[in-house]
């Protein structure tokens, strides 16, 4: 997907530019994590960043696009690199998405996006490119060993764990909390026989 | 948990101040999971159930107070009763959620609960009521098999699946999604001695 924020004259790759979006965007996530969705206006991102709200509307000329925009940078947290021993792996993900969470805000950010994306179809698109890119390493493992309907809930059962416990009980998951969903789920696997 | 927003005057049998109560409050609900936190206002509730504004404001005399009371009515979602088969019981509690989230908005009044829990206090005692009920039942029924973290985190798991899907992959999950999610957590269940 390719940002619509992108900047009327220059290049992307023009170092002040890139500096002006990294700043501003950054802000953005911060009030919306912060404050909430009608938090992130122009004025505000001009008031937290110091640029002005005319350079921020050229980069921008709309809440939408600077809103997609800095949902998008969620899509850069980095993941766990795979080692090949399932069990740690899952768990490394599993502590990324944590990290997400805990550094980001990426439950709220969700949760607030979520919301959002009922009424606008374009926030949507950003949901799902978002979810489907979060989820993609947990599916990736969890496809050596499930398929089809079991390999879509597996991989929900892991990433759903995490995100209803930071966002419903208001704990971001303990260490424990984590290898306990994994033990579950690849004990699960394990006795595939038995259902 | 006692509501808020109780009459000022007569009592809460009155047939005629139940009757205002639950209306209001049901436009309320419905504002809420339509269109969002901030359309909740006295004079949208006045416009969308014909009673006055001053009569809302008498029941409830802050936006604070009826919004807690109209998600303390998710409370009321009826639940599964058990019936002594596990398996057949958690697909009926998660069935029952599922109702929640089609017909009442469950997952999207929690998500917007869980953004406004952050900075108001009073909500968040709101947001853990709630939690807390609408778990009960998967608790009760799995706290034969699990016990300490493993029973945490399994009733999680079960209603954090339902809830991811339906949030953030925008699915309200089908039977063979709750079966197989609750098949998935019975294998690992079958299989506690292999972690």
């Amino acid at each position: 997907m390719t940002p619509v924020g992108d900047p009327p004259h220059g290049t992307a790759t023009d170092p002040r530019i890139t500096r002006t979006r990294k700043d501003v965007l950054g802000a953005a996530l911060g009030l919306l994590t912060s404050q909430g969705w009608d938090a992130v206006t122009h004025a505000n991102l001009a008031s937290g960043t110091g640029y002005s709200k005319a350079t921020i509307y050229k980069h921008w000329p709309t809440r939408t696009a600077v809103l997609r925009d800095a949902l998008l940078q969620l899509d850069d947290i980095p993941h766990h690199r795979p080692t090949g021993d399932l069990r740690a792996d899952l768990i490394g993900e599993m502590t990324a998405f944590r990290a997400g969470m805990r550094d980001y805000g990426l439950d709220r950010a969700m949760a607030v996006l979520a919301e959002q994306a009922r009424s606008w179809d374009e926030l949507a698109e950003v949901r799902d490119e978002l979810v489907s890119g979060g989820d993609r390493v947990v599916r990736e493992l969890l496809a050596t060993r499930l398929s089809g309907t079991e390999l879509s809930v597996g991989t929900k059962m892991l990433s759903g764990t995490l995100f209803y416990s930071a966002l419903m009980y208001g704990q971001v998951p303990d260490d424990e909390v984590i290898a306990t969903t994994v033990d579950i789920l690849l004990r699960a696997i394990a006795n595939d026989g038995a259902a």
